[in-house]
């Protein structure tokens, strides 16, 4: 007999878009789902008020039966937009369940988008931590004394390797006087109010021989790789596995950290760890963040 | 009624002395130690030998009772050794027991020696990891492409805070004719074949206001510190161990990697982790080492 259907709200409080979604946890179907530019410049309150309204209206569009109640509200935010306006989080846009790492007890998922997100699942269990902040594997130091963080840190993994970074990285050169396909479209997203490139230009860059994207795509694999090496080598899962829209467009980013990341690790994880890449999709951050939402309402899977 | 006394044979192969030594894991009482130099040049077979005459010696100089037997024998190498001679390990130096950890669930364990090593204990269990080699946090990335590692990477903790590190720092800068109170006692080592400057002329190189010295070991703990938040924010343990004779000697390598950690990590971790140094002693790897070797045979403490 099927599970009986069982509703949580997600909320993706992400550095660019907020998605809600109703979600049924037994499956990890989203019922509906509503979405909009997070403007996380305009503060706490309007962001606040973002999420009630996206909520209410995910809540209005699933149409849910009567005797149908929301067991839990789930949020999932980019760590980023935490730190600057005091929003609570209990765990990164992770999808515990419904994705690739089935099979694998122990692993480490990470998002590569406007910051650089992580969750450790061990045993199958979210890890949290002390403070129910592990996984801020974009805060890892990798450049000590380099770039400025968003955390006001310098020399963390997201400085480096994040489709922010990324972006600053291009515009800078372009604003150099620097050749590339982009730097018209680039010049017309920032107009848009834009502040990151999309993946599917970067992309097409690429494909087109663009020096430029060439060279910075390379440069952040290669940082996502040392990123990746060290996860490898201080904890050693199973697996690891990138998803973010930056990571499923662009093989090169990949393919480069996966490299990168094997030839830093030690011997045995460096040969043994799995790293695969998901296509997470949109949803992947609503549904995580429903389902860890009734795991700790005593939801179990 | 006290637990029945349980021995186990524990081994500490380090980067420069090895230990053996006959432990009683109910306690964590050293019945009986003996220690060498390690020689690790001298290559597999001699290391070896080292090992079975010290654990002998160790095992005749115990006197155990005549129904008494070794439960197990357990062995912690540092990881350079492992990897250059194909020692087989089973955890780093660590002594989960009888040491400060108590009354935490989950922590990370420290040791700045020749090279750094760590494990991970997570509810009062030593994490292992898949490939079995969890806690190399001396071989995260911190400086992208920089100083070139024993494990052959770049950029390693351990090739910048390590006490080879501090060592290697302050020769080069006293072969390039930088004034140093260290310089005639380290030449002095060096002709001992020491490969290492021990921590009490370290201390008190400092202790006298030597600038090189004081440069060196500053350097050294804010790289150590960088390590450090980087551990905090991916894995956010509740305690931070630190231990090795370079961390308990010296109160400014200490004190400042804690500075720099807390300034590093995020604010949660940052302001919350508990980072404390503790006397660990010469005996922390063998009884560590006893300990693990007992649990992996079944015994529970």
């Amino acid at each position: 007999m099927a599970k009986q259907k069982t509703y949580a709200l997600g909320i993706d409080l992400g550095g660019t878009k907020t998605l809600a979604a109703v979600v049924d946890v037994t499956t990890g179907e989203v019922i509906a789902s509503e979405r909009k530019r997070t403007n996380a410049t305009k503060g706490q309150e309007y962001v606040s008020q973002r999420i009630i309204e996206l909520s209410t209206a995910a809540l209005e569009a699933a149409k849910l039966p009567h005797d149908a109640g929301i067991i839990a509200v789930g949020i999932g935010a980019a760590g980023q937009i935490d730190r600057k306006n005091g929003v609570v989080v209990d765990a990164p846009n992770l999808g515990v369940k419904d994705m690739s790492g089935r099979g694998y007890s122990t692993f480490v998922v990470i998002f590569v988008g406007t910051g650089i997100g992580a969750g450790i699942v061990q045993n199958g269990r979210l890890y949290s931590g002390f403070t129910g902040t592990a996984g801020e594997v974009g805060h890892m130091i990798i450049q000590a004394g380099g770039r400025i963080c968003g955390c006001g840190g310098r020399g963390c993994l997201e400085a480096y390797a994040s489709r922010t970074a990324i972006t600053k990285a291009i515009m800078a050169e372009i604003h150099h006087g620097r050749d590339s396909i982009l730097a018209s479209d680039v010049e017309f997203q920032l107009k848009e109010g834009e502040t990151i490139i999309r993946s599917g230009l970067l992309a097409d860059a690429l494909n087109h021989g663009d020096a430029l994207v060439t060279e910075i795509i390379t440069e952040a694999a290669d940082y996502l790789g040392y990123g990746l090496g060290s996860v490898m080598n201080f904890y050693n899962p199973e697996c690891i596995i990138l998803g973010g829209g930056v990571i499923e467009a662009i093989d090169l980013l990949f393919e480069r950290a996966v490299h990168r990341a094997r030839i830093t690790a030690l011997s045995e994880p460096g040969r043994k760890t799995t790293i695969i890449r998901t296509k997470l999709g949109d949803f992947s951050g609503v549904v995580g963040a429903a389902c860890l939402g009734a795991e700790a309402a005593g939801f179990t899977f």
